[in-house]
């Protein structure tokens, strides 16, 4: 860091400080009223039965090299109840695509068709199915199908996920993979409908404020207890879902969501489920994931995404394993993050 | 990283590196003959006259908080010959900008800013001027002149980068930054024309070779010596230009490119310069650039890249001084680099 940042930061300390103070306050008193009206405290009854937890996340790692990038993607089902977690299923893919633009897009539609498989298969084990991520966010964006040729359309009917990545293709082998998600969630909700989760922990949403700040954050910022906001209902965006009969159910498919905290002083999450709930079954929903939370996150959502993570061992492991002299490191070039 | 990612890994790991070298064996037979075309081994003749070297680069942090992106940049100027190299200039911001889309591309062209204004105040004191980044990717992306007031453009040609980042309308700010750095480009162009190279580490660029991969990956691979290919010329497309008459230099301005490995077996840079050169003012440049080089890069350019960026020391420093309460932080969620 150059003398001169440094110099700026210790005069502009409190310059900035006062800056993000004075924004804060102004925002307060804008959006008040506005929280009293949409935000409830409420007090979790976690004195319940003992229901079950079905969790799932993905975690991917990716690498650059000369010759193309490496990928390792990997993904966990787990079940759990107020006596503790356990694995239940993994997948995983450990490959190299061409460069390309999209890569980074294509390990991840990968990734979440890992995760979506492995609810599709455990969801039925659980009383709650927990996915990790905004519904909306996971349908993706609509393909066209006419380009598809009957053949093509069958892997994505079959799932066959590696045929799919395995294609020369890149455009086509995103949009197939997209395509393939769109069924595997529409056949989850087929099958678990109300039962299933999807749970954000960022949100950039801003459909309750008039503010350049996401609701979730006007949340945090401004409310303490715990409870939840009222639920309001969405539509899944139209033209974000393909032609294609098996994901029909997806058009226009409502979706209710609301804000939730589920621990005092602690961070607010964003849940997200098909249909029309009210604030009733927003209790129940609260009540039910806050006896399986530790400091407000439900426990078995953070379980499967820790056994998922690349640690940098992993990391160096996979790049030692494959990666040698085609790696595309310098030794003279430092990098930023050292 | 679970299980069965970690037996995939031995499983096939064989497959994988079968599968590389398999690539690069097959892109080696289909290219050879074109490589012998563009490329000529060239070793560089470093005794020539005292040569002054001005180089330029910045170096960027941000950090997503709650209420808004802190963010610091820097950059620096620095001359060099091959007694040693020394400072010249910095510039640098700190601030907060809220939250939104583009606030990491409005970071990298406030940067971008930075660089061209050190670029602009020191370049006279040197015989050659080396910019980090392609040309082409400098210019960015044009903008609608018609939506900015008499006032706003004033801004631009004053070069009021402060104003500019204090505006509340965040297009409005992003599209000044661009208008800006265009007119900074076309003034550096103007003043230094021939003497400014602009040196890419990385390239996308696949202007030689019909394959999958950029002629800068293909240069690597399959030569070894030192040397350039042929330059090419280019045109900066006119549709990136804005309708600015300060910038009306830029339409269509021709520039050319070449690649070059300054040391053996090291990687190979991409070098643009305005207008046509032939093969003799390549052997030119690499003769003089070659004098100041470290395995294969330019000294000066290195040295104000490891005075800008910013440590991990110094973005805890940064995050402590302001970040405080309102860091986005959590304590019970693991990242995924640790």
């Amino acid at each position: 860091m150059i003398r001169k940042i440094y110099d700026m930061l210790i005069k502009n300390q409190r310059e900035i400080k006062n800056q993000i103070y004075n924004t804060a306050n102004y925002l307060k008193q804008e959006i008040q009223e506005k929280i009293k009206e949409y935000w409830n405290n409420y007090t979790p009854n976690t004195q319940l039965g003992q229901l079950e937890f079905v969790a799932v996340d993905g975690g991917s790692f990716s690498k650059a090299m000369r010759i193309g990038i490496i990928y390792a993607v990997g993904a966990e089902s787990v079940i759990g109840d107020k006596g503790g977690v356990k694995p239940l299923g993994e997948d995983g893919r450990i490959g190299i695509f061409k460069p390309g633009n999209d890569a980074q897009e294509r390990i991840s539609l990968l990734m979440e068709a890992l995760e979506l498989l492995l609810a599709l298969k455990d969801g039925k084990l659980g009383d709650y199915v927990l996915m990790d991520g905004s519904l909306n966010k996971k349908i993706g964006k609509k393909v066209d199908i006419q380009k598809f040729s009957k053949d093509e359309l069958n892997l994505v009917e079959n799932v066959d996920i590696d045929s799919i990545i395995n294609l020369k293709d890149e455009e086509k082998m995103k949009d197939l993979l997209t395509l393939t998600n769109q069924l595997l969630i529409s056949k989850i909700i087929e099958e678990y409908d109300g039962k299933v989760l999807w749970i954000s922990k960022t949100s950039r949403s801003r459909d309750l404020f008039d503010t350049d700040y996401p609701d979730i954050t006007v949340f945090e910022l401004f409310t303490e207890e715990t409870g939840f906001s009222n639920p309001i209902v969405k539509n899944i965006a139209s033209e974000k879902v393909s032609n294609y009969d098996k994901v029909e159910i997806l058009k226009n498919m409502e979706y209710s969501t609301f804000y939730a905290r589920l621990d005092k002083g602690k961070r607010v999450i964003r849940i997200d489920i098909t249909g029309r709930i009210d604030e009733n079954i927003a209790k129940d929903i609260i009540d039910s994931i806050s006896g399986i939370s530790v400091k407000g996150y439900p426990f078995p959502l953070l379980k499967a995404h820790i056994d998922v993570r690349f640690s940098k061992s992993d990391r160096e492991k996979i790049i030692r394993m494959i990666g040698s002299r085609l790696y595309k490191n310098i030794e003279w070039w430092p990098t930023q993050f050292d």
